[in-house]
């Protein structure tokens, strides 16, 4: 039988599912308007609460892919607060690419795989 | 011994891929020509057909990916199809981006992983 | 405790991460100039590494993200390239489409998750 738990789940999706050790977050987006800096901080933020609910955390990552709606302008500031967030010791796979999001205030947005601890 | 399963493999690439108790279908597009609707639609009835052959279903999908040829004009018609077809009670994490697909007429592509149940 | 393996780690991101028996590897660009025959080749000749290095390989595909710059132009080119390479005999599931990537020489990035042998 199939082990899945699912977590935060609204009308339309879950945040968070979790499949025997690995555990999905996918669509993440910022919480809060913004610049570049300071969406991807509530985007990680806010990752960092679903991968503990889920028994992860950042140390735990396996891959990452981020949509940034314009990656000329926002690669570096993405980049920087990524630098911050991401642990150098565990660092995940990641792909980067402009993908333009379903909101236009929305300026990035982060999928992820982690295991859990 | 890698326990890997490929189902409906055409000269360029599988529908189905199963490793252990996860299941991998990807580049799903429309078979039809039609609206976004249409096209969402006949994209989720063969994905349904994928997950059957595969041992799954959509109680079952863990994550999704859908990439809108124009985010703008069919986010709504695409969620109004998602809305019927995804269960309520066992919703995968999803991410939503604009991407520009392989053929003019193509308006979405789904990529998908489920559970074995 | 999870079963993790980073390879190829630089200050951002590692090439390669290991997770019980799943080989994941994303982000992957061509490191040389050239047309979209030639850094298709050196994506996949980088890829091929990088599946070695976690005792995996192109026979153990399981699925593959590609990521074009320019969809209409390249579309046929890389898969010229794609051809050659996959194993006919164990193709993964695939979704290709047109992505802006972080710097403007680049035309193709891929992401692919593999199981070891």
């Amino acid at each position: 039988m199939a082990n899945i738990t699912r977590l935060d789940s609204n009308a339309r999706l879950s945040r968070v599912v979790i499949h025997g050790d690995t555990v999905y977050v996918a669509g993440i987006t910022s919480s809060v308007k913004g610049d570049i800096v300071e969406q991807t901080r509530d985007v990680f933020r806010q990752i960092d609460g679903y991968l503990a609910a889920a028994g992860s955390d950042k140390h735990h990552l396996l891959t990452a892919q981020i949509w940034l709606k314009d990656i000329t302008a926002d690669f570096a500031g993405m980049n920087s607060v990524w630098a911050e967030w991401a642990p150098k010791e565990a660092l995940p796979t990641r792909a980067t690419g402009e993908v333009k999001l379903a909101a236009p205030d929305l300026l990035v947005e982060v999928i992820v795989s982690a295991a859990k601890k």
